[in-house]
C-alpha cells in the first residue's frame, strides 16, 4: 500500500530558503581585528545566490567539488549553503593537515575550485603546484595579494566575483540521497579518508541539533561556533542555525582565549561548541582576567573526553553548563549527548554527565566483543562500539575500507560499555586497548592515573608484546623539568589506583609524546619507536 | 557523486525499539474509573511484540489494515507502534463519524481486523453487519460482553489473544515510503477521504514535535494527550513520546472537565494538547473548583482558532502558557506553531501568539489569489494557503481529488495572510469567504463580531447570491431565550465594528446553527436551507 504523502526531498536549498526568508533578521557575526562584522540571514540568502551564479560562471556544473580552505566566517557559511544548493559538492579542506595529506585529499576529491581566506594563503600557496584538478582560486575579500597561482589556475577575489551577480537563484530540486558535502578524516593511520554527506543526512542531522535530546538549538540562540567548519562540519551548527533561525557567531582565526573572551563579552552567545582544550584555555585565562560568561546557557564539548574537573569548574565558577557529547566525522558528527535523565540530581546526575551520553532514536548503537558477539547493555560489559543510522557513513569515498564496517554498521574503533538506559562510557580506542591474558586494559585509564602524579606532565600508554600475557602495558612519561621521580616511584603511586594485574611493568621517559596533525597522541608512532628500539625501557 | 551515508530507513520499528529500551522506565498512564493504570515503555515494547505475534496468528500479512475504534489508552499506543512495525497499516477509525461514514471508511480501507474498547461496543456493534472486509474483532481487556458479531467474524479479547505470545518480535525492515497508518478526514463535504502516512512522514513529524520550533517535547515531559488518537494521530504525540522518552498520560473516555482536573491533579502533566473547547470547559470548571494546574509548562491548542481571551485566562489565572498551532489531518498534523520571535514582549508578542504561527523548515507555505498567482508575504495580502513538505499529503487514498492539489502543493482551503517573518493569520475557509464586488469578506470575522453582542449565543455567516455584488453576507443568529433584540439593532451594533461595505443586510433568526459530526458549523447545510427557502430572511 502506498502512502499518500508528497514526494518532497530533504535539501540544503530548503534550509537556505527558510533561513533567508522566515529568519531573515537573524545574523552571522564574524570576528575581525577591529571587532564584529555582521550580515543578516536575508543578505546571506542574496549573497548565496550571487556565489552560485559566480561559480556557474566559472564552469562549475553537476556534482563538481568546490573546496574551502577557510576559518569560520560568514563567507564560509555562504559556501556551506550555496554550493550544495546549486547541486555541487562542498569539500571542507582541513587547514591543519600536513602538506602531503592536503595534496592527497584535494586531488582525490578532484576539487575544481578552492575558496581561501587571505590569512591562509601562506599555508595553501606552496601546495598549489601539486594540485592537479584545481582551475580556480577565490580569495575572500577584495584582494588576492600574496597568492601565487601556477599556470592554468585563475585567481579571483570573492567580492569581485559576486558583485554584479543576480541576488536570486533558481535552486534545482535535488535527489536527497545525492552528495552535498565531503570531509576527510584526519585519521592517525594511512591517508585521510573521505566521508560524503548527503542532503538527507545533513537535513536530518540539523533536525537533531534542534531537538530536545540533542543540543536543542533554538531560534533565540546565539551560537558561538568555535569548532572549525573544516572539522566535521562545525558539528552541524551552521545548517541547524539556518533551519531554526539561531544567530551564528564565527571567531574566524581568533581562537585564543583572549579574543574568545572578547567575542563573548561583545556578542553574548547563549550556546557554544568546541573541543576541551579550547575551554581549558578559556578557563585558565578567565582566572587571570575575570569576566561574566554566563550568557552561555550551555557549552557543547566533544572531540575527546571532557575532564570532569572542567565541567565542574565551568558550572561553579561561571554558571555555565557543560554538555558532553560523542561523535566523529563519520557520524556527521552527532552521536551521543550526555543529557542526564530528567529529575536525576547530585552524584548520579554527574555520573551521567561525565559519560559520553545517550544516542538519539536515529542512531542505533551496539557493542561487539572479540568473538564478534553483541555484548549486553548492562553498564559493565565492554566491546567495540558500532553505530548505524541515516547520518552515519557506510563507506569511504573511492577507497575500499571493508574492515571499517560490519554488516552495514560502522565500526567506530572506540571501546566502552553502555548502560541499560543507553548511556555510553568509552574507555579506549580499540587499537590502543591492551589485551593482557584475555582481559582488556584501558590505555586511557592508565594514562589518566599516571598523569595524576604531580611530576608527570604527559603520559601515553601502549601495549607491547609479552610472551606470557600476549600484551602488557608500556608507559611513556614526560617528567616535569628537574624532576627526580623514578619509574618505580610512579609504579608505586599507581598501586592503589588500578587493579594489581593492570600495574604496568614497562616504563620509558620521553622528551615529548609524539602527536598527530590534530594534536592527539600518536600511538602508532610510539609503537614504531618501541619496535625500532627508539625507547629506553625500564622493566620493573 | 554518491554520498557514503548508510541506507538506514526511518521507521516506526526504530521508534519502538528505542523507546522500549533506552526509555524503558518512561510510562504510559491510562485513566480509569478507579484512577490511573500504568505501563512502562519497556513493558509496552513486550506487549507490542505479543500483539504483533497475535495479529500474525490471525492471518494479518503484508500491508493489510488493522483498525482501531478506541479512546486514548495504552492499548491504543500498542496498536500505534506494533501494527506499522510489523509492516501492516494502522487505521484509526473516528468514533464520532456518523454510522454511514464509519461504514464507508472501514469498507473503503478494507479493514481486516478492528480493535475496540468495551465502552465503544454499543457504537460499533450495530454497524458490524455492514462491514464487508472485517474478519476479526478484538475487544481490549478480558471480556467481549455486549459484542454481537455477524457470522464469519471472530471475536477475541485483547488480553486473551496476547497472553501466551513471545515478548520479542523480529521487526522487518520496511521501505520508509511505505504506508504506516491512515486516517480519514471528517470533511464537511462528501465522503471522508483517507490520508495515508508513511513511516518516513511519521518519523520526520515526530522529530519536529521534539524540536525547539515545534512543541519541543522532551524526555522529562509528561504529555497529557487529550486530542484523540483517532483525530490526526493525536497530533503526533504518541510517536514523539516514544522517540524522546516523554511519558504519556491518556484520559481514555474521561474527557469532561472534572475528570481532566482529577487527571492533572494526580499525574502532574508538564504538557498537554487539545482543541479549544476542552480548555474552555476546563477553565470554567476551575473557576468553580480551584486547583493548581501549573505543572503544565505549556498547552498546545489547535483544531480551530484559539480565542485570545482563553490564552490570557490560562496565563493570568493558572500560570500556564498556551501554544497556538495550525494543522490538519492532511498535514500530519503539525503545520505552523505560534512561538513568537525570541525577545519580543508585550502586545507585539501577543500578536504573534494569537496568530496561527510560523512554519518549520520542513513545511513550505504559499498564498494563492483568485487568479492563481502567488501573493506576497507582507502580512496584508490575502490568499488561499497551500503547503508542501515531506509530511503533507499529496493525494487521497483511492479517490481522485485533483482539485485539492496545485502542482504538487496541498490546497488547504484556508484563507489568510503571512508576514515577512513567516507568521500565518487565517481569516476564513476559502469556501466560506464572501466575494462581494471583487473584495473578500471574512465570514469568521463577521461571526465573531456578531457573537460579541450579549443577546447572541451563536452566529453563522454565509454568502448568498446578489445581483449587484455577486455575493453578500447573510447572518444566521441564535438569540438568547427571551431576547427581543431585533435584526436592525444587531446591524446597528456592528456599525462601528466592521467596514461599512461589509455590513450584512441579510439576517435570519434560527433555533440552532446546524453542526457537522465534529461539531463545526455546517455552512453547507445552512446554504442548502437558504436555497430551499428554509430560512426566514429579514432584508434590511
Amino acid at each position: 500500500m502506498l502512502s499518500t504523502m508528497q514526494d518532497a526531498p530533504l535539501s540544503i536549498a530548503q534550509l537556505l530558503r527558510h533561513g533567508a526568508s522566515v529568519h531573515g533578521a537573524s545574523e552571522v557575526v564574524t570576528w575581525t581585528e577591529s571587532g564584529p562584522r555582521r550580515v543578516s540571514y536575508a543578505d546571506i540568502g542574496k549573497r548565496c545566490a550571487q556565489l552560485a551564479h559566480a561559480l556557474r560562471g566559472l564552469g562549475v556544473e553537476g556534482d563538481e567539488r568546490v573546496a574551502t580552505f577557510m576559518w569560520n566566517n560568514s563567507e564560509h557559511l555562504e559556501a556551506y549553503l550555496a554550493i550544495p544548493s546549486m547541486g555541487a559538492v562542498l569539500h571542507t579542506l582541513n587547514i591543519r593537515l600536513f602538506p602531503e595529506q592536503l595534496i592527497h585529499v584535494a586531488n582525490h576529491a578532484e576539487d575544481r575550485v578552492i575558496i581561501v581566506d587571505p590569512s591562509l594563503i601562506p599555508l595553501l600557496s606552496p601546495q598549489l603546484p601539486s594540485l592537479t584538478t584545481v582551475k580556480h582560486i577565490i580569495v575572500t575579500g577584495s584582494s588576492t595579494a600574496g597568492l601565487e597561482a601556477p599556470e592554468g589556475v585563475q585567481v579571483h577575489t570573492y567580492e569581485g566575483l559576486i558583485a554584479d551577480q543576480p541576488t536570486e537563484f533558481d535552486w534545482p530540486e535535488v535527489d536527497e540521497l545525492s552528495a552535498a558535502a565531503m570531509c576527510y578524516t584526519s585519521g592517525t593511520t594511512g591517508d585521510p579518508k573521505g566521508v560524503v554527506y548527503s542532503h538527507r543526512s545533513i537535513y536530518l542531522h540539523s533536525m537533531q541539533v534542534c531537538m530536545s535530546d540533542g543540543p536543542n538549538l533554538a531560534q533565540g540562540d546565539r551560537a558561538l561556533a568555535v569548532v572549525p567548519q573544516f572539522h566535521a562540519m562545525s558539528w552541524g551548527l551552521p545548517y541547524a542555525a539556518f533551519m531554526i533561525g539561531a544567530s551564528l557567531i564565527m571567531p574566524d582565526r581568533f581562537l585564543q582565549p583572549a579574543p574568545l573572551a572578547a567575542i563573548i563579552a561583545s556578542e553574548k552567545p547563549t550556546f557554544a561548541a568546541a573541543v576541551p582544550t579550547i575551554w581549558q584555555g578559556l578557563h585558565l585565562y578567565l582566572e587571570q582576567n575575570p569576566q561574566d560568561i554566563s550568557s552561555m546557557r550551555e557549552v557543547l564539548i566533544g572531540g575527546s573526553a571532557v575532564p570532569p574537573a572542567l565541567m565542574h569548574a565551568f558550572e561553579a565558577d561561571h554558571n555555565v553548563s557543560v554538555l558532553h557529547a560523542w561523535g566523529m566525522t563519520e557520524t556527521s558528527p552527532l552521536g551521543s549527548v550526555a543529557r542526564p535523565p530528567a529529575g536525576v540530581t547530585g552524584d548520579a546526575m554527574w555520573k551521567y554527565r561525565y559519560s559520553q551520553g545517550r544516542f538519539p532514536a536515529s542512531v542505533q548503537a551496539r557493542l561487539i566483543d572479540d568473538d564478534g558477539k553483541v555484548v549486553a547493555h548492562d553498564g559493565v560489559s565492554v566491546g567495540e562500539l558500532e553505530v548505524r543510522g541515516p547520518w552515519i557513513t557506510g563507506s569511504y569515498y573511492g577507497v575500499d575500507a571493508e574492515d571499517k564496517f560490519n554488516d552495514g554498521w560502522l565500526k567506530t574503533g572506540d571501546v566502552g560499555s553502555i548502560t541499560a538506559d543507553g548511556f555510553l562510557s568509552l574507555s579506549d580506542r580499540s587499537k590502543d586497548i591492551i589485551k593482557s591474558g584475555g582481559e582488556w586494559i584501558s590505555s586511557v585509564d592508565l594514562e589518566n592515573a599516571v598523569m595524576g602524579h604531580p611530576d608527570v606532565t604527559e603520559a601515553a600508554v601502549i601495549g607491547v608484546p609479552d610472551e606470557k600475557w600476549d600484551e602488557r602495558p608500556l608507559v611513556a612519561v614526560v617528567l616535569r623539568a628537574g624532576s627526580e621521580t623514578t619509574m618505580s616511584e610512579l609504579q608505586q603511586y599507581l598501586s592503589d589506583k588500578v587493579a594489581k594485574w593492570q600495574l604496568p611493568e614497562n616504563w620509558a621517559v620521553v622528551q615529548e609524546v609524539p602527536k598527530t596533525s590534530v594534536g592527539k597522541f600518536d600511538k602508532k608512532r610510539l609503537r614504531a619507536d618501541y619496535h625500532e628500539g627508539g625507547l629506553e625501557v625500564t622493566r620493573l
